[in-house]
């Protein structure tokens, strides 16, 4: 899966309509090492993250699988969990 | 998802039978911090978005099942999403 | 799916049985801005695109549906498509 | 699938259902050339792969079959095997 | 597909129990323009490439279909031909 920070509110009006009634976020991939990545993805969230956190997120069949609507579904990208902190090498929790 | 901008259209007369009488439009990945995606993704669109407009790409049984002829067919990306805005950090709608 | 050029065609004798009759196409994925690509994906070919064409290619199920084989082969990327031309902001057809 | 190192933990409190009680493992994708990657993915992992050891992580249905718990899941990456050695060109063990 | 040159043999001892039994190499993405890919991939070879080698590799369904032990298995990407050479525009084989 993928991490990445929460960095904006996606706002669609006219979409597919098992899109309807879901948040959709912006999502800004971590990277290591000091350059930020200048990609995004677009991750429906059934979890509530906000601004500013980062987040776990999965695609294809976990993602549908997350939102609860069936496989049936015009999205394939969703957050799965809110990330709390990470422990690297040295075992202290690095700020996010 | 994807976030990209609507930057063309594409036209194949000789192609799989299934992707007949469908919309295909060229569409360059949405980045942060002033590079432009020199990448393009092809993806057919059922919403009707238009040349410079933002849209939400989905792929696989995502963008199949919203192009809605089946799951046996020749494509795997779709617009699933026209943008209104974005809203970032401060919540002041982003220009796209 | 991805827009590219064929640039040249593969050959291998030791393959996978499902393979066997198919033509398999070098492919450089069309980039904005003047660089190109460094990178090549291989596509199985029913349509019949020669050297220098652009081409659709689709991934997964659509590429497998494409040529017609069923589900259980041992490829999964094919041309869906060759590329007329492209029209881009001005309307005016693109040189491919 | 993926080559990578594993450089830390991910820990979250607010998670889909099916993520709870597995571990999730940051990895860096191991690279070529003197260049560290700046991506990372995150990964359940059913093996007991430490801080610092190399592993192999796949994607998809088969990281799902490696986990255990079907299919309709929340995640879909997956420790899959720790590498004991790599051996290139010369035969020789590569250090890792 | 992935075309790329098989650069050295993967070994673990701990895997998931479908891995057994099966070799795993490393292998680098062939690119055009003289710059050598920094990534790399593992992949189950069920037909004997050796290093130095330029194969196929297929990914997902594909590639569990080629090795032949049904889908419910923990990998996900697979040699499916070993390449003989190649022709570019002028028809002439390129060295590998």
């Amino acid at each position: 899966m993928l991490l990445g920070k929460v960095i904006g509110n996606v706002w669609a009006t006219k979409k597919e309509a098992t899109l309807d009634g879901l948040r959709f976020l912006l999502i800004r991939p971590f990277t290591l090492g000091g350059d930020d990545s200048s990609e995004v993805v677009v991750a429906a969230d059934p979890i509530g993250a906000g601004i500013g956190e980062t987040v776990i997120v999965a695609f294809g069949r976990a993602a549908r699988h997350t939102i609860g609507r069936g496989q049936d579904v015009g999205y394939q990208v969703a957050v799965v969990g809110i990330v709390d902190y990470l422990t690297l090498e040295n075992g202290v929790p690095f700020e996010l």
